[in-house]
């Protein structure tokens, strides 16, 4: 079973991942990659080849297709090599000073067309019913006691671990503690809301639509900023405009106009930098506000703000950044969402 | 002149580099590196090639030969696409709710050769050398008040952001703000040493000297650990076994033992996983301890324990890491400390 270790200094997680674990000497061809299924090669995630899988978790199939068979326009499966898994229990514990615990939680992949196609050849149907079923797969994780968060990303592309298997598919990662990244978030909106009554993030999209150079596109319930503090170039983030904490809350009416937005985002992206490899990260608020805890647990409903990064892997993090936890970013965000506002795409 | 900004939610700065920039249609090809110089190219590194750096700020050289020109052994010049500039001043301002301030520091090459050659073929002599030279340099720029932290760091190989030119170097920058990765660290220490009365490395350094599956190398002076909680496969940390927060104050004598090991540690990581990208970066105490701050900057003496990790870069970081700020390691650190201390090498 993969290990949940924490370092003794700072308090950072790391998976030990026992599944996809390799010998030593294996890691020295680590980076030569394979860029594409090799020839004869089965796609685990294409329709018929169900065999190929863990039994689903959900799917979205014709009426009468039974299970684990043909028929389905959206299959959401439990990863085959996880990082954390459903089964057991936490087992928190020392080790001397160490301290561990088991990978308890979920790991799901949400498959997103039947067929062997790319992220950007997924239709406005297949992207926004992609979203519905993540919905769904929240809503249901959230009944699971010992699961704190929900992790839900893309991986697009080689540069930003999209794998050797082009197949649009999003991961779904619920964890057992919560994430280091988001707590530095929700300490940061709290703090903001104690000195200011205000969230930070609705602070953020009211100056922006002012002063209009960071955004990259809007739609009546959602908008799009090029970061102020961009970490990358071509950083973008996804807001709504309406205060709110928890994505799987959404008002499911607001779907399309949300798909539309993003597509539309990524497609004016892809015209300025080429089919460029990305991860999209949703950053939601935890679950389980309501055990008694104190600090930003008790006023994270009007202190945080969903929304998701899309993060373009065009440059490369080296030592400098490992050092400080400070970013280079060679792009100034105002000259990166003048060029993408001002490409012109049909989606 | 670079401009550093803070994000508004989490404090993150990130440098927007203004030396380093191109158009937003010229990153479409960014990924695609050259690996090595192109014919005819000229190293800016190279003995002979003074000419295309700007003028050196310190240099071990012949008595009697003339700054930049020929006849040196180690040369320190300041970078030409300078993150940081030594020019001007901080000028912290807002704009609306956003804060940030000029890209104020100091960012200097040491370059460690004469000749073109990598870091593995350096003598023990040139790193010994280099090692004295970085000390020599953390020891002026803590003469420059506005300089709080030096981050000392080498980018070797292409996916550790070492660039296509590869002539053996290490890179020094001194920042104007405190680096927020330092920060979690001093945070972890002081929160160990008020609860314990004890450094969080000094025990850690015990209890692994004692158990032993995760020592990969061991000298009079230092220690080198496959860390507990390693992020990536292979990570390693040297520290002096005794405890110290300055790395810049370092007894000279002990810099031959701290050569030794680290060129043994790296010569056996090769052994194992061949010529392996990574970076190696110095963990030390911030500088001006002494300006009535509270908090950590009381106690960091105590607290902290100066080291430098080596980040081997054969995995990916993606979607999960981002937006997590956990880390996935399918190597544990018990296996590759045994794979790399059993490696028979000589230096």
């Amino acid at each position: 079973m993969p290990e949940l270790r924490r370092d003794p200094v700072i308090g950072r997680w790391v998976i030990i991942s026992t599944e996809r674990s390799k010998r030593p000497d294996q890691f020295a061809s680590a980076l030569v990659e394979k860029e594409e299924l090799a020839p004869g090669e089965r796609c685990p995630f294409c329709e018929g080849n169900e065999d190929m899988t863990l039994p689903e978790i959900y799917a979205i199939r014709r009426p009468g297709e039974p299970p684990n068979g043909p028929g389905w326009e959206s299959r959401v499966i439990p990863s085959i090599s996880p990082l954390l898994q459903i089964e057991g229990n936490l087992d928190r514990h020392g080790h001397g000073m160490y301290d561990l615990m088991n990978a308890r939680g979920a790991h799901e992949i949400v498959v997103e067309a039947p067929r062997h196609i790319e992220e950007a050849e997924l239709s406005r149907e297949q992207v926004g019913r992609s979203v519905n079923v993540i919905l769904d797969r929240i809503q249901d994780l959230e009944k699971d006691r010992d699961i704190k968060y929900v992790l839900v990303f893309k991986n697009y592309g080689k540069a930003a671990g999209g794998g050797h298997i082009r197949h649009a598919r999003t991961q779904i990662i619920g964890t057992p503690v919560n994430l280091k990244r988001i707590k530095e978030e929700l300490e940061g909106t709290k703090a903001y809301f104690d000195y200011k009554d205000r969230c930070v993030f609705c602070d953020m999209i009211k100056q922006e639509l002012q002063a209009g150079k960071r955004v990259v596109a809007e739609s009546k319930y959602f908008v799009a900023l090029a970061a102020f503090a961009s970490r990358f170039p071509f950083e973008t983030w996804i807001l709504p405009k309406e205060h709110s904490c928890d994505f799987y809350k959404v008002d499911r009416k607001k779907i399309p106009d949300f798909t539309e937005l993003t597509m539309t985002v990524i497609a004016k992206m892809r015209k300025v930098i080429g089919n460029f490899p990305f991860n999209f990260i949703l950053h939601t608020a935890p679950f389980r506000r309501d055990s008694g805890k104190r600090g930003y647990w008790e006023t994270i409903e009007s202190d945080y703000h969903w929304h998701f990064e899309i993060l373009p892997m065009l440059t490369r993090v080296a030592g400098f950044e490992w050092g400080s936890g400070f970013y280079i970013n060679p792009l100034p965000p105002e000259d990166a969402c003048k060029a993408v506002r001002d490409a012109q795409v049909t989606i």
